[in-house]
């Protein structure tokens, strides 16, 4: 995967924040505010940032109201200035690259590019940290405010998993550009690759990608929030029952990743994972784990249960 | 339900035991050993008693070898020997009792009746306990015995469910007849009740009854055997993976008696549930829970998933 | 203990309502609403009616302002109207008799009487059910209510515990009188039995008493509301830390009962349990569980932890 | 901390294994093997090899015979033959370095150096995969091995934690010469640094450092094996108490790195803490979080409990 480097590459630091569109701007915060318990830190024009109770910058979540549900933008932070230049000069060199905005709440200037599929992104480095009020803050030193009353409020920003025409461009440039490391995927009987699953932390997956069975380009599969505790998922699971909140695929763990899962179709039309558990890659010569055609059912669900036929298609926007 | 009794009947205590026939003895009783961490107590011609490390009584279950698959008995202990006089009299008029037998290893002599389905039963007061060894004592004093460090031990037996050609003449002999309480059921359209689950204790179901889509007689469902912890059931999904044990359904929760659930066939072919949760009854005058045919799978899978379509026909033996 | 008596008496059928005093209404009823996700029924002259959202009945607490924090009353609901008649007839040879009140908020007309130590009590038949509005209505048939989004929310009440200047007094007429079975106690050295666990359903207690160690009479040592989740009693611990809740033990799990449990100081100076797990005792014939003094710690802190040195004394009002 | 430094160093990948004495070699194996589930992968000399079932190396823990418990050696794998060499050379600018040895059972050449308190320490890059025989291989494609049936299996190694006569120059050699962060630390109001945590990864210590209240040098505090779910530790709880295991300190949760824990000792008198949850740290920016003199019960226990008086001095070999 990364035989042209003879050694890994330490410049982007972590998923720091994704915005998604929706038709139903009230409705949606509504959702990760009331169920999801999760903080509105500002609104500005048709957007509303959010964030967990145990997210340290000023937002992991930008809502922003659109035709239609589906992703909006992407913003990875690097390890340091130094290492965003890096990172914008091997950008560049891809012809992917749009160049510097001045910024957005919440963070200094970033650089944007695409996804060869489309999919907008940037990297930068200057960010703006939450801080709490006096009413807010933590006892805890080490949690940036107080947990909140409301809903089962999730920890943080996970992943995010999208629908790509094609797995291998998509998934190479985050590896060459960006440094990141393939942890597992699928790969089908005539040798395409169909799943990647890429981190640039200890787990398993910061980004995943799968092929879009839409034959589409640009579109969002879910994005996944963080529980602390395993129970959490089985609450949200009985709250999403008792107030209407569509559920994808009840309570499971899928194979791959070795995660805790619950789906959820926010009422914008895009689904929301909530995840916990999974497990650490620390392995600095780590093998990517490949899944076959015949281990499909595995790789998705550990225990066995059927997802919807249409789960792997249901990207937003709908095609 | 009890119009004709003025106040309700205390007569049976509990579910004591239940026999199940396996035409594999030594790998049944591998089954609920190893990975079920049960110990075994006695072995007797072609049967092996089996305890959970919580129970105080000799066995709670018994492990038959037949040709094939099904259900044994079920025992029932009554509150006192003057309880079980009076029971063995009001079977007597039903016409379902078959006489006095002198015991079991594990208790002593018991009335035996059969279900108006033909299911075998029992009644009795005299019951053996189980003494720890040296060895096996717990430090707790309210616990029988240690817990083993084998498997995903099963605190103990909690209910069973047979198949029935018709519920309502079942179900009426268990509260009539036994002082049953019909905790919830299901009553189709045309209102024929088609599931009821029925308990003697504040438990929704010590005993439930579906009836048996194949139209047959005398079959099991399953037997179930309770965890302490909620992520006991998805420890023992994990080590179902793991060892090739069937799975037929992954972990979920029912909407009736809102129960923490897996499905595993043990490998004589009987389904074993492990359970965890639910909910208590104390009200003494409870009215029955009817889910109706629009409420069926809210009444299976609290969460949304979707059951094997052979589940409620999975009897044994098969048909 | 029951040795007067050729049968168990099954004429009390539950623990329905507990009455606390608080020299801090409101904010007492804040702690029960904001932090327990309990729900405020009724309010009527200085009592506030509260229930856990699994709870079928009016009310299962009620909140009164007084001078001091304090036990109000206990209302045991009986299991039929002639089982009510039965026990006041009983009460009333006892010389505990106090005589019938025409009952209150959520229930009908009552028999009160107080225990040897002076507790108030009353036993009572009619009962007012909860109907949730269109809005609260569950989806769930066998829920009385939507699972609310507030705070860490409480399923229900489960016991309460005294403190009474002897023990044996107050457990004889538990037991005699109203038919109760002592499922655990400690006996000291000497002979007293210090402390007594009883219950009237398959729960070790519904009822506790501790002798009180400042040799007063009257006093409330804790009431405990119930989760379904271990995790819960790790999340309303982490609630009481950001919040400013005392906590007066941290989680941890008792011998006794082998339920887990955390110990709060509500506003108004009363110790409140949030409890989960335990066993089931269904055993006709069950010969009580007697800890020794040399048992003591194991008794209360089953994995070893210290209890604070005035924990047992920890009564209110306090003297 | 690393103000010399214009950009974070990667070139440590992770703890790969740990090496601890103990008088006891097979009560102590026993231990590990019985109760915490962990494989015995070779024994060698007075050593014997172990690894929890969701390591991917030859083993995670060594222990070896000798005459008192205590810290033999820690192993750090580099994450590349080259960032090796620069750690190897950034090490003997320090005068701390002790020279090549071949290797051992399980890893290839490796520099060894120690502390500035003494503790014995290796880097390397060449590892030994386990590979598991036919029979034990999962299903699940990302796990090493099945779970095992015995006891209450860790997953794996987390950290371990020791007792140093003087914090700040372990700290800084570790900081400087293997690029670890200081994630928190404990700063006494005379200005002492009296603990320090410490990782290389995401997590908040893979070394932790405690200042030795006996004023000894090249002590061991504890070492940590890692559960996958919250009630795992209060299993081990549960086994530690029927066995016979002194449980040093109850289940809890700690205020720094917010983990679950239990504090046992194993049969050669070391200290193992099991652990499970805690926070991520990807902000590449992060400020240690410092706890003061005042916060010190709440940075121990976040939920209250108090540990052993002499908890912190508990170091092996004992002095």
């Amino acid at each position: 995967m990364s035989s042209h480097r003879s050694e890994p590459l330490f410049d982007v630091a972590q998923l720091a924040h994704i915005e998604i569109y929706t038709p139903k701007l009230e409705a949606s915060v509504n959702f990760f505010k009331a169920f999801l318990g999760m903080q509105e830190t500002e609104r500005s024009g048709q957007s509303v940032y959010l964030r967990g109770f145990e997210e340290w910058y000023h937002h992991s979540l930008k809502v922003t109201e659109a035709k239609k549900p589906g992703f909006g933008h992407v913003g990875w932070r690097t390890t340091s200035e130094k290492a965003l230049q890096r990172r914008v000069k091997a950008i560049k060199t891809t012809g992917l690259g749009k160049g510097w905005i001045e910024g957005d709440l919440g963070h200094g200037r970033a650089y944007q590019f695409t996804l060869p599929d489309g999919h907008l992104s940037e990297v930068f480095w200057d960010v703006g940290k939450f801080v709490a009020s006096e009413e807010q803050r933590s006892k805890l030193l080490n949690r940036p405010q107080k947990r909140p009353l409301q809903g089962i409020p999730v920890s943080r920003l996970d992943h995010f998993n999208l629908l790509v025409q094609h797995v291998k461009p998509n998934k190479d440039f985050m590896v060459e550009s960006l440094g990141f490391k393939v942890q597992e995927n699928i790969v089908m009987k005539d040798g395409e690759e169909i799943g990647s699953w890429l981190s640039i932390d200890d787990s398993v997956h910061d980004i995943a990608m799968l092929k879009d069975p839409e034959g589409a380009s640009g579109r969002l599969h879910h994005i996944t929030f963080w529980y602390r505790f395993p129970s959490q998922v089985d609450e949200i699971a009985d709250v999403a029952v008792e107030y209407g909140i569509p559920i994808i695929t009840q309570p499971g763990q899928h194979g791959i990743a070795r995660t805790r899962y619950i789906y959820l179709e926010e009422p914008g039309g895009n689904l929301v994972e909530l995840g916990q558990g999974g497990y650490e890659i620390l392995d600095p010569d780590w093998t990517p784990i490949t899944w076959g055609e015949e281990d499909l059912s595995l790789a998705l669900v550990h225990y066995g249960a059927s997802f919807p036929e249409d789960f792997l298609a249901r990207g937003t926007p709908p095609v």
